[in-house]
């Protein structure tokens, strides 16, 4: 149904708030991590920089619920509309991945921190 | 600003609706389409398969006219807040790429086509 051979057997996966509608991050799934997410119906994803999947939340407990998946019209990529836990999907404790907006030649934090990530992640 | 090197030059550019937050489509940038992205403020991608820059709607004139640009935590994801002219994104003529839903062991068209394809795309 996925076409994970196009790019190399990963696909873009988006996370979307099934509730706000406010885009979460953007992962990266294999056949494993998407199987595991539909049979399970919380986020796996896989790590390419771990090179393992990624059980989202497994350290933070912020795990996504997954209410529905969709799958684009070319079958390479999904989109999760998930039930984020804890509020926040980034790992630097805000609740989008994305709350740096381009302004000029610069960036600006537009997003608020839920968490501090030193709290969460006690490495 | 973005990390290009990363991926091999491309990174993922999600496209969502500025009013509605509905995720339109996920395509691919180079340094080059993000650059005209950002001074024309009308999103250009790189098409993977026709391996060049994909001035999006230069066929279909369904163009989109971008509001605001994201960068995710490692910079190597886009997300780009747009106005969609003519209201589709999707070559297939729905308003967003992800208008299949996956359910039980296949997929369920949950999308209403906006325009006929063969009438937009005359080939």
């Amino acid at each position: 149904m996925i076409d994970f051979a196009k790019s190399g057997g990963l696909v873009p996966a988006i996370a979307q708030d099934a509730d706000t509608g406010q885009v979460l991050m953007l992962a990266w799934m294999n056949r494993e991590a998407y199987d595991e997410t539909l049979r399970t119906r919380r986020a796996c994803y896989f790590s390419r920089s771990r090179n393992k999947l990624w059980r989202k939340g497994e350290e933070s407990g912020h795990v996504q619920e997954v209410r529905e998946v969709y799958v684009d019209c070319d079958a390479d990529t999904i989109l999760l509309k998930v039930k984020q836990v804890g509020g926040a999907a980034c790992h630097e404790g805000y609740p989008s991945c994305f709350f740096r907006r381009v302004e000029g030649d610069g960036l600006t934090v537009v997003g608020e921190r839920v968490f501090d990530p030193k709290a969460v992640y006690k490495k």
